[in-house]
């Protein structure tokens, strides 16, 4: 009800601050017998740790990953998987002199006005620290996805307004910006280079694709397949906008261009993104996720304080000048998570 | 579980098909105390209709919405309150004679692929008839947001690739298409009639604000404010995409162009679209929502019969070639939905 | 959250008050191409319904079912299952005089506490009449659960003080009382015929068991098969107790009796009520419901009315002097509705 | 979905086996602003804790907690609050030598039925150590009730046949069996040491009371006051029953006799164990719960084994001879659960 759950059947409920002593999950409804790959989760979790190249933050975390239960034998029980990591390099310092600002682009004030709190820690718990611990479910969720053939990927599509204009899914985790396109790559790492040297950031666009999906999964009115998609990619920290398939070019089209053809083979385009009325249609599963430039600039900015006094602020601390390559496996996690909640809903449909 | 449930404290489960004897409502949670006006309801209902201008299918719909429990003296009793129309004008028959092929664009498919039945008249559940129940329980909801000074509003912002140039909200009203700009208007008329002369469709942009919503509403993890309204926003047959205040732009931006200032006298610009953190900060909340052309066209597209064979098809029936100005009323409904649920899940937030 | 729903995948959402124009049930979850028998609802509403023999209250409600939505030429399409009854035999102002005034063992003070609206209409929704779309849904999750070889069947063990000292299933429905022993049923209709002539009523102990049900159903923790019959079955209104298996019997013996031996052909007894750490074991599942006699009786009582003042109140009206044998349906509906429920949960246990 | 969560505004999610290495849960739904006291944590951890006396087991888990989220400087910060306990005494190989067979009286085959695995390290899941978790959060949640005057007690009215004759609740917490009479204290000890003595066990009947709750706790329809309790209480491992107030002694009474009349003053008995028509009426909450004698037991008993053979066992390993005095602070906790979630939901039923 607190919104720290996620997911119906395959539900995924987190805790964990930034600035406390750790992080972790529970997954409840993993089915039993499935094998449980721990160097997978902590793939993944390498692959968004902060640290991990030139571009990103240089806090060091290693989030190592702890599965406490729901695992014997390296296989699922089926009861609740759950993981925790330990937060080691928290330096609060560095945040306590901000503790009086409400940063701008941050959800400092809302948090302030809701709970009647200020956990002046470094975001506490609208870190996006909180995040590795959907990625460690997610992790979980593409090998419930993997024992039905389907599987999930991401990439950086554009980056400080530098697109991709190749898409080579074989060399996105080559590129430290994730990028389909090596060339751009560069280019999007210069970006990032001249905005951190203007002491500001830059933001981007992730595509995402699910393959394998079988028609069928979703529900037709309130769960529609792209609805929970929606759901669960706004749910992360800086997505300001998510559009399935042809998205918001769909509307400029008539509905003969934009329909896409039925043939025998399957279809002939695939404008709808793979859903149709809410439903996988058996077709790949796209869409794309816009997230804003890192909200945490060292520019001084004007605010105020807890008093309402004008003021200004430079949010020093060490951030990422751009968050768009640590979380493509965010995404893929939380769209690993949709699915694996829908095929397993899907099982139900049918006497 | 199977999605015909929306919300958490102020709970929506709708039934109901295009084409049975009527469709319904049940909202759980609205508080007692609340002042019921039927009036306002059909007012809502009214503008979703089919049949409301020269734009729309000429299907007649009466729409008569009927309160069977919860309002006891024009005031709600804190019980399930449920609500009802009756389908008066089928005629199943339009539809027979596709009870063999998959429309391109519609649901048809994932719908007989997940439940291995094909209910043929005129998408069942899927239909968009199956809005109405939605608008009904928003008009309600947006009662319980009126005793907190909170509204909600929207508008066609584009309608077949022809934009408003001004936003005057006074006149959306007072034009078939729901436009804020009166000349703009025309010109989207103009546009439906075109695509109708070719037996083919448009699609559109709605915008969406709600005012008064005071810092605070929203949960910072899974339940984020923008990642409610996405998953209902997208749960609206047609929608492709939806964006939040600087939406697909803000990645084009820095972080210092994109960021909100705070200044005493509140933001001094709303990228944010009155969203950080997932939680309200006090400004108004914006959105757009990308919706696609009416799949329903009389144009010839390519299918397949159930068998799997190459065919074509004709969706003749009496069809909205633009569904975007009867959308508009849905996504205002499902918008309070929203924000009902919310104001109501922030009363447990402090102690 | 309000309560007015029930169940996860098999998830059942009520409305209506005695008084108001009608009620209903919309089912979501109903598995697709389940045959659904409008027969079988109506028989198990016509054992519920007033005025069905002498023992019961006179009102007349012919509770005359309509299914809204979900069934499809006889068959569950897999879509939101609804139905409605009309009320009909009002009678409001038998209850207007009771308007100023709570009634002893009623839930009237608890409601106006917690709503502070005061609906005198004969209870509203803490009307016994609610538990009719219980039984309506209830026959619904008795067809699921017929496709996989289970049956619920119920009866009145003890009426007024007077037990069924055998038990012939065959009988149950042969006598008003729902007693398993025809000359038990006979003391038992003249006990409530000695108390309605005293203006007084009487309560009595429900028996139920559920056949077929295979080893495997309940989930461990919390959602424990026997926790879920726990929690349907004390939801019934006026049950004050429930007994698994050998229940408050249980603590009396020692581990070594109580515990049901384990033979290659079976269990050897079953006073485990066939539940072993919350999930079935394969044996019948027995429990037993203990239901307090009518608080609405003729007999004069002390109490108070809305402004505190002490007073005395005759409830006249047309009420049951024993509810028993109307619960009986109303039990074996919450228990199918439990067990549907778990069957279509179990299914994601494993991979 | 797979009943590791409870609870709906205050939600709590657990996980750990016995032989894992830890246990732990997640409170989603603290209000922010509410003192932790993680002493009156560890203190009912203490009441819970194996080794606590001569007539518990002689394992020894110290059980001590760690909060890993939610509180800052001693006060809930409205995010998910996380505990965990670490395994320390495990000794798995006790446990090796069953593995092939299934204990009477444990849910072993319903396990290995349901999830196809057999996780044989002493109950798993399903061990009566996963109640420590619960004792952590219903601690928790006492400490919100606390903030509205409302508090719960326990204590053991039966033991092995003995039932305590007075009620003095100072003394509970003197005698290692938790018993309201020092008298009847001594015979349970001797009664627990006899069946010990024998290698068999005894079970019990636990007594609960909640002080100061509010007329209007509790939910009319499916969510009422006395069904979620007894969700609550059923979902103990061994709890085989519950009654509420007069409970199994109401359908003995007649109307007259059963009705709480309601004087000016208050009740003049309290027959409806605080609770009218599922919503607390201002009464003292009161209910039984019976629990079951032990399951493990050294005596030698028929069972089979994962072939279906025929075989005798002997469940050595260290069992509690008697689990009821461990129990009480279980129920309490479950208790406060119960009522902490439905003090949230009454905030939302009036406008």
């Amino acid at each position: 009800m607190s919104g720290n759950t996620f997911g119906e059947l395959f539900r995924v409920t987190t805790f964990g601050e930034s600035h406390g002593p750790g992080l972790g999950v529970i997954i409840d409804g993993v089915p039993a017998g499935v094998k449980i790959d721990e160097a997978l989760i902590q793939r993944d979790l390498d692959r968004r740790r902060p640290g991990q190249s030139k571009v990103s933050t240089m806090r060091k975390e290693p989030d190592r990953v702890e599965i406490l239960s729901g695992v014997f034998e390296g296989v699922s029980t089926g009861t609740s998987l759950a993981m925790v990591i330990r937060n080691t390099d928290q330096r609060s310092q560095d945040y306590g002199r901000l503790a009086e600002l409400f940063r701008p682009g941050h959800a400092d004030l809302g948090f302030f006005k809701k709970y009647g709190v200020r956990d002046y820690r470094g975001g506490g718990r609208s870190s996006g620290r909180e995040t590795s611990m959907r990625v460690a479910a997610g992790a979980v969720a593409k090998m419930v996805l993997a024992t039905m053939g389907v599987s999930v990927r991401a990439c950086s599509m554009m980056i400080g307004g530098v697109y991709a204009e190749t898409v080579d899914w074989s060399v996105v985790e080559e590129n430290i910006v994730r990028s389909p396109d090596l060339a751009a790559a560069e280019k999007m790492v210069a970006a990032i280079r001249a905005a951190q040297a203007d002491r500001d950031s830059v933001g981007g666009i992730i595509c995402c694709e699910a393959h394998g999906v079988p028609a069928g999964w979703g529900e037709p009115v309130f769960d529609k397949l792209d609805a929970l998609l929606a759901h669960a990619i706004l749910s992360i920290g800086g997505i300001k906008g998510i559009e399935i398939g042809a998205g918001f070019e769909a509307p400029k089209k008539r509905g003969s261009e934009n329909n896409d053809s039925i043939l025998p083979s399957g279809f002939a385009s695939n404008h709808a993104g793979g859903i149709l009325g809410g439903i996988s249609n058996g077709d790949v599963i796209t869409f794309r996720a816009a997230m804003k430039p890192t909200s945490s600039i060292a520019k001084k900015q004007h605010t105020i304080d807890k008093e309402g006094n004008a003021t200004e602020i430079e949010v020093l601390g060490r951030h990422d000048p751009c968050l768009v390559p640590r979380a493509v496996p965010v995404v893929e996690a939380m769209t690993a998570l949709v699915l694996a909640d829908l095929a397993l809903r899907n099982r139900a449909a049918r006497i």
